[in-house]
């Protein structure tokens, strides 16, 4: 049988359950906030919410796999632009863009222009070095990670 | 000028900026289970959620009044149904019914047939007690306290 063909970010994104992003944004927030009172220390609370991402991208690509039909990717380039253009908008309803590579292809930037996650955000001086939106980045780092070990 | 008719939970959903309701769901656990770990007392993590849940209410009611174009609820059975039907479905995408009124129409429940929360959660023996949603009684209470504040 012929593998289905990809689907786009959108319209994945168009026909699963969703729930209203400010709701997403407050609720992320207290986690934030939480965590600078428990731990108090900004580089904890930026590798708290790396692990929790992580813990949530392991769980997160079976979806990601299950919906998107895409399939293996040709090189990281390639993951990259899927993580970009249909990971992001999967989830978050956004797309990225990718930039920033270096020479040997192994480092790259993607860029939120719109990030559901810092609406309403204001940041006190107090939090100085705190990467506010790391759980993104646990959170690919997860999902790769189980693509490595799974396939 | 006359005011706005009120719009339907379903119409308000269809509008606003959404997210992946799995990733809320599994972001939402990501933090119950830090308060576990952190807190260690079920009851303590009960409060904390109940405490989180009030500062995302007297937030999110400024979204909700300014989209719902509810007008003010003549009683409090008018106020629990605005909840249910409007409320739930504007920032979950679901429902809840409202049943088990007290002869004096002062306590009623609200119960959420499919709570998106609550999807693939598993909560081992060491959680009984647990009030897993807690954060949505949390915030219904500091939503409907800025309401008793404001106007």
């Amino acid at each position: 049988m012929a593998p289905l063909p990809p689907r786009s970010g959108d319209a994945v994104f168009a026909n699963i359950e969703r729930v209203n992003a400010e709701l997403f944004s407050l609720t992320y927030g207290a986690i934030v906030r939480q965590l600078l009172t428990d731990l108090e220390e900004v580089d904890e609370v930026n590798k708290q919410l790396d692990q929790m991402g992580y813990n949530i991208g392991v769980r997160l690509i079976d979806e990601f796999l299950a919906k998107s039909n895409v399939s293996r990717c040709a090189d990281f380039k390639e993951t990259a632009d899927v993580i970009a253009k249909v990971g992001f908008k999967m989830f978050l309803g956004v797309t990225a863009s990718v930039t920033n590579w270096d020479a040997d292809g192994m480092s790259c930037s993607l860029i939120l222009e719109d990030n559901p996650l810092v609406d309403f955000v204001e940041l006190p001086d107090t939090c100085q070095g705190l990467y506010y939106c790391n759980i993104l980045s646990g959170v690919i780092r997860g999902a790769l990670e189980m693509l490595c070990t799974s396939y």
